[in-house]
């Protein structure tokens, strides 16, 4: 089966904007074994789009197109679909419907180009988003389909996985599985992991990709079979065997988070976390705060030092001893929120001291790298997340 | 001038690889007065490169082609070029100098296929590309010109800013500017921003396009003219005529953030701003503590409710009055940290009470959309920093 990807909007051919949808699509349909052959990009022109999509469908199979399907004058996908398919668009009576609700449960009003999102071409399957205004769609043709589908990243790829991907697997019979799991590593270097694991990177089923980011090496391992269970079984025989190579350095898989990790150890063991930062911009209490369904976190107080300190009541060691005295915050902040651990990280000579104080123990570590940009603060949040699961895991 | 721009590599139609040379042409494009209608992408197949390309060529005056000039046999972008324009490859020997002196100045010898590489459609115009070792080339057409330039970014940037774009320029007596201003809107949906400046929407010199987020929404006019005058004065005159229509819903211009457009209203009194939030996930906290050079944040806590109110010593209001509760949390934290004003975003039946308490007022909103999804609490801290903004601009 060939596939092709359109994705439209002028914001993408202004260059104002990176196209990260292609790319994502462009994998998922890799993943159910389809080819792609050709990607277009197209702005927000009805005519110009309906020709895309009309020589897309002489070229491939499957169409697949993101964007355009908003409320306002310049969202043209609905109508280039329709051209292209030699469809009419009708109302649809259930999708007004759901967009009726959907703004009500906003408190706003709809208003009347919002209708228009309610036509889409006779006999298109709709694809439900519960993730989003845009109503979404499928317009199968003899060899396979046109789909119309959001182009903001989280209502696509919501979409993708929940609605699009089942209905590609049944609707053509798509039988090769190609399944991936992912083991997340952390304060390993990338170049680390490689050389660890650079007999089993070789290895052509499963194969097995690195991805660095701040702190953070994902080992994804991915395996191409004929049924479910034979494709994990194949990734459950190289799990084990990249885990003895790389120990507790796994904090986790999937779509894990070290915080979401560090909070579970907490919460199955009864315990909870009291964090207070300085130089991180706020990004280790929001970490630990949006993590979902987990009790162990009791709060955390984001400011500059002589502040956070008075916050909770505590006086800055003048001592002179960065890791004394981020020691001594992290026990007062754990006692203000009356949590069984506290969490500090303070700056410390251009870089920050990282502490943790617990009822048995408390340690600290001293970093050098800045964290004035994105990638140092996320590297030195992800460290010290780090050093209080060692310190549990430890017990 | 009309262009396309095709970029080539499987490793971009397997989602390997984020197309950023794509948008970098865009950009480049648009600063010329390009207009680009269509873009591409093409695995490393030398006829469906020749066809994408021969297709761009009858769309557009320019085609600029990104990738497969390397010595490899997947490197088909010499011949596909040949084939589309029915010049026939030939060996070029200034250009096979060129190559052997660049081999030998790095000690290598010249391998046989890095001989084809100097072999291009006859009549063309060399690019040198003094950054790398694959050689460019332009193909003149009758309106335009095909280029074909290397797909690793740093050499592509390098040829288009000291080749490309000033032969473009002499060669098409380009003379024209692109503008953008982009005015950024919030508490005012999508459709609604539509139907107010509907009719502007439809200019044609300059554009009006729309970009939605959670809570707010970007207004971009894009302006062409022969100077940049000429620009700055259309953008202008269109930005007037769009704030007329939109007010204060206009918080701020291009890349500014709400939260930073609120610290420096602070910053501009001498006044300082204290957060507490229990439902949205340090969101609130981390936006406002990542704003750089700006002092108005004074510090946040992000807490459940009870552990959060008994940190600033507040007792929470049980008169079951959610905006007395979040009005009085306001207050007690703005002095916790001694700040002038206090920001709270509280819980209150599945949706949440955002308030803030300041020296001469306070005030509250209840919001019912719930915070469970990243999309919900963007749209609560957006709504609360906006009520902020609104009393700090009454005064």
């Amino acid at each position: 089966m060939r596939a092709e990807i359109i994705t439209s909007g002028t914001e993408l051919l202004l260059g104002d904007l990176v196209d990260t949808n292609a790319a994502y699509l462009s994998r998922q349909l890799r993943g159910l074994g389809i080819t792609v052959h050709y990607r277009t990009t197209v702005g927000d022109n009805e005519e110009r789009t309906a020709e895309a999509i009309a020589l897309a469908m002489r070229r491939a199979d499957l169409v697949i197109i993101t964007g355009g399907l908003g409320p306002t004058v310049d969202d043209v996908t609905r109508q280039a679909v329709a051209r292209a398919t030699g469809r009419p668009l009708v109302l649809h009576p259930e999708l007004l419907a759901a967009i009726e609700a959907r703004f009500r449960s906003f408190g706003y009003r709809m208003t009347e180009n919002n209708i228009q999102q309610a036509y889409i071409p006779a006999g298109a399957v709709v694809i439900e988003n519960p993730v989003g205004t845009a109503p979404c769609f499928a317009v199968e043709t003899p060899t396979g389909a046109v789909i119309a589908l959001p182009g903001v990243p989280r209502e696509l790829e919501y979409l993708m996985e929940h609605a699009v991907i089942p209905y590609l697997r049944e609707r053509f019979g798509l039988h090769e599985v190609i399944k991936t799991r992912v083991l997340k590593t952390c304060a390993i270097g990338e170049s680390a992991v490689d050389q660890r694991i650079a007999d089993l990177m070789q290895s052509r089923n499963p194969t097995i990709g690195l991805n660095a980011h701040p702190g953070q090496t994902d080992v994804r391992i991915t395996a191409k079979a004929a049924t479910e269970e034979e494709a994990e079984r194949l990734l459950d025989e190289m799990e084990a065997r990249v885990r003895e190579r790389l120990g507790d350095s796994i904090y986790g898989t999937g779509a894990q988070t070290l915080e979401e990790v560090v909070l579970q150890l907490l919460q199955a063991r009864g315990e909870t976390l009291a964090v207070l930062e300085t130089v991180t911009g706020g990004q280790l209490t929001q970490r630990l705060a949006s993590v979902r369904d987990v009790v162990g976190f009791a709060g955390g107080i984001v400011a500059a030092a002589e502040r956070a300190v008075s916050a909770i009541g505590a006086t800055w060691d003048e001592s002179g001893d960065a890791c004394l005295a981020a020691q001594t915050v992290a026990n007062a902040v754990r006692h203000r929120f009356g949590a069984t651990y506290g969490l500090a990280v303070v700056g410390a000579q251009g870089g920050s001291a990282i502490a943790f104080a617990g009822p048995a123990a408390s340690d600290c570590q001293i970093l050098t790298r800045p964290t004035r940009d994105a990638f140092g603060r996320t590297w030195v949040v992800t460290t010290a997340l780090n050093l209080l699961r060692r310190h549990i895991l430890s017990r």
